[in-house]
């Protein structure tokens, strides 16, 4: 029971994406069918499509910051209607028993979240494509309500970017009197900016590029840091209460961690390709903590959009054809993009 | 208004320590002078005899895990009397000024606290000398008082391997229902396993020596993994809520960071010489942290000594004449210590 949707993705590492036909299940009673207008692209569609995290089973169909529009539901769905504005991020299901699914925590299910794209899908038997289609089956339960007063296409990044960097910035209870320092403005800093600015904080951009600076500051940064001018950052050495390193390049984190105050902790989203060096002194004095996390539950991801749609808070994005893929793959690759790409999905029925 | 006192140090990085004399100031009304019974020998009086971190001031006196008798005190001092059985570990002061010292946070002091050797002397304006020495003379803010029922020259080296382990197991709320692992069996982590298990945790040590596993369990572990064996590594993987790594050597900390569940943390109270090699992903895969610690302030330090004596805790120790200190050096270099030297210091008296 299953059709055909029309997708853009590849079938080989060296290979462009190119349009493709994949099949997507008929909706099951709990499924939600929705017709994709939005989909960001995220540095992973690259890494994956690319399979530099060797783990890519092709053909691959990238694309996990979905916003579309309910088109059919099954007879069990409650939740949502034929005509809702919704949208799915990084996941479309997980094991929902162990103990972190219980606790809302579907992003570390102990038996492995079903990914967007590049995963096992146990309803096909083959593995899931993700948002660079023109529809998308999900389970009612990973699929979210957007608020709406958000303008849509800017809201597509949210279902990654944003919840990757709302995620920990909740965690760690960032709020009112802190002072939050945000390493790297791009697609993830440039949503921690935005995020922490709401939550209260006094944010610190740090950026490698004075070219940056105004651009920070309009995002919401209440000072910026040229990090490469060691004068400018000893001025904020045992200052800082909690750092956002959205950072996937290799680079130095003991600068940063020097600049935490006791107790603090800095928390990497963006996952490095090779191991960072560690000097354990910059740990042991002042108790500090280098952490990580990844996305966030579904309910946190829901809080999250309301959260944005209390705060009118979407991603800058740069609106593309789903036929200019590659071209932007090759900007990413160069950073040149302010912030997000996002694929306009009405120019795949041309 | 100073007096000469015995102590054991050495004039240079290369140089055997030998007796010599020192400087001791006469008691301020806030200071207690202590006839030092016991010293015990931590891994950084040898690297500050040998220059090991580039900042050792000659001539120096290690020390800093000095049990004593109080023979003097000033005229303002109301917690310790002559006779007394008194404590000093790292600290002998702090500017109390801080926010960190307002606290109880002495250790992280803002403007560095005074360490009990190697650190500049503000009352003789050279620099302070440890406890390898017949007596010592400290502000009252910085001695311990001495549970009754412990043996004295098992309880010297609390005042630094106990609080260094015990303050992070405390900070990180380790308690009943949570695994616990303790990496490094040495004089660290046989007083982490000790505390953990005290704190009624359930004890895993870790160990690259088969040899080690009995005396783990006679430790108090209630198991013990073979760290160098993937397959009793795997069996734990996700399975644990800290982890105390008391490892000073330079050792892979990634493997031991997949052992933690999700929001787990690891923290590191040895300082291996050279920069950890640390994968990102093992932090953003179950937003586990990686985190230092640096011995406890005053106040937590006095209640890891009333803990000790409720639960009869003290190190295992090897006693040693003052005579032996450079042999005994030898043999730290090489492990070679269950767990840790003590002096006897009446044998300086010889």
């Amino acid at each position: 029971m299953s059709t055909t949707a029309k997708a853009y993705g590849t079938e080989a590492a060296e290979a462009p994406l190119n349009q493709l036909n994949i099949t997507r299940r008929n909706p099951t009673p709990h499924d939600v069918e929705i017709e994709i207008l939005f989909c960001g692209v995220c540095h992973s569609d690259l890494h994956v499509a690319r399979n530099e995290w060797h783990s890519t089973i092709y053909p691959t169909v990238p694309g996990h910051e979905i916003v579309g529009k309910v088109v059919n539901v099954g007879g069990h769905v409650s939740k949502f209607k034929v005509g809702d504005i919704v949208g799915v991020g990084c996941m479309v299901d997980s094991c929902q028993e162990c103990e972190y699914c219980k606790e809302s925590m579907e992003q570390y299910c102990v038996n492995e979240m079903t990914q967007t794209y590049n995963s096992p899908d146990k309803h096909l038997g083959t593995h899931t494509f993700g948002g660079y289609s023109e529809s998308v089956v999900v389970d009612e339960k990973f699929v979210l309500r957007i608020p709406e007063n958000l303008d849509l296409a800017g809201t597509a990044p949210l279902l990654c970017a944003g919840i990757t960097t709302y995620s920990p910035l909740r965690h760690w209870n960032v709020g009112p009197g802190q002072n939050v320092g945000v390493v790297g403005i791009g697609g993830l800093g440039h949503m921690g900016i935005k995020l922490a600015k709401a939550m209260g904080a006094h944010v610190i951009a740090f950026t490698t590029s004075e070219s940056k600076f105004e651009e920070a500051k309009r995002l919401g940064a209440d000072e910026v840091v040229l990090s490469k001018d060691a004068d400018q950052m000893a001025a904020y050495k045992g200052k800082l209460h909690f750092i956002l390193d959205a950072v996937s390049a290799n680079h130095d984190v003991n600068t940063y961690l020097s600049l935490l105050r006791v107790d603090g902790s800095m928390v990497l989203v963006g996952v490095p390709e090779h191991p960072l060096s560690l000097a354990s002194f910059n740990l042991v004095i002042g108790r500090r903590s280098l952490a990580g996390s990844a996305i966030g539950g579904i309910a946190e991801t829901q809080e999250m959009l309301d959260f944005c749609g209390e705060h009118n808070i979407t991603a800058d994005i740069e609106m593309i054809n789903i036929q200019d893929i590659n071209e932007a793959y090759e900007r990413l690759l160069k950073s040149d993009v302010k912030y997000r790409f996002v694929i306009d999905m009405a120019s795949l029925k041309d």
